[in-house]
């Protein structure tokens, strides 16, 4: 990885974005002592609106500015949201949308491709809601199909490997049904971007 | 309140200090529209050694730098971090220590007091983790005890009132029992500090 690499989960209240980013700054740890990480997220005016974002900064040296300046990574489960922080996509990073609720991509109808555009950066639009309803069964599980998108771009960038997010999502449920659910939902998220047609 | 208020509580992993702050955030966004919150905490290195830290900052305007500089309020759980991190505290602020792992307090024994030696805060040592396991029978609500000295201070300060606290708890926790034994908790920890005979 580079020096610095940002990611920001965003979407709605509710749909779990500060726990998958908890359980990166946790599988990181877990796999890597010696990269330093800064999870956040903000309340009050900022987060106003049912929009709901939280941010991850992984560094080599200690973070002095925690904040979110322009991520390599996002992934942004609902269309205000897409409105919102697509923009800020550091150029050449990659934004994962969410195929049900994210329908007015600039430039681009559906599936994986190129951005175009405004944004210069790697789109891909995956089944990320729908998989968590249709697939496992129970949409609250959205969260960790978005965190399995993340856990396969940090295995490409060696910042993380999935086992070390199955570890986590598995210390995190206590009840080994429930913990289970999570991780195949992590394991069917993972496969989705990894089946993504496009050079990753 | 000032421009600026910052919170930190720390401890050691599994206490957790993250849940607290993070209830933190929304029962202030709950109680009060117009302050931005910011609540982040490190993982890696700056997380070593059992140490665990978790921050809000609270502010009248947009929060660029959303790191604790000085914390008007540090919520300390263990001997390690009051060593590491009492001196931050901003002069005239609150320290407010656990009296089971923090035995060892710069010029001062037990009780309540201004503090001394090269402190210059306001000091509580109070009976948190006693509280938990002895009062709630459940060592694992010390983060809650510890939420309810913070929601007597942000009362104080007029920032979130202790309703705000106990509405976010419950909608925290779905199980009702689980609910009602952390608002016990938080309730226990409120009354600790308002009962503490030094002015607030």
């Amino acid at each position: 990885m580079a020096e610095r690499f940002e990611i920001r989960i965003a979407g709605s209240g509710g749909q779990g974005v500060i726990l998958a980013t908890e359980l990166i700054g946790q599988a990181i740890t877990y796999h890597e002592e010696g990269l330093y990480v800064v999870q956040s997220q903000a309340y009050g005016p900022e987060a106003r609106g049912g929009k709901s974002k939280a941010e991850v900064v992984i560094s080599r040296e200690p973070i002095d500015y925690p904040k979110v300046i322009a991520p390599s990574l996002q992934v942004i489960l609902t269309q205000a949201a897409a409105d919102e922080f697509a923009p800020d996509t550091l150029p050449g990073g990659r934004i994962v949308y969410d195929d049900f609720f994210v329908t007015d991509i600039p430039g681009m109808n559906t599936g994986c491709g190129e951005g175009h555009g405004n944004i210069d950066a790697r789109i891909y639009s995956l089944p990320i809601v729908r998989t968590a309803r249709d697939k496992l069964g129970r949409e609250i599980v959205t969260n960790m199909v978005a965190l399995g998108c993340v856990g396969r771009v940090l295995e490409l960038e060696k910042i993380a490997s999935p086992d070390s997010f199955r570890k986590v999502i598995a210390a995190h449920f206590p009840v080994k049904k429930i913990a289970d659910l999570n991780i195949s939902a992590f394991d069917a998220g993972y496969e989705e971007f990894r089946n993504c047609p496009m050079p990753d």
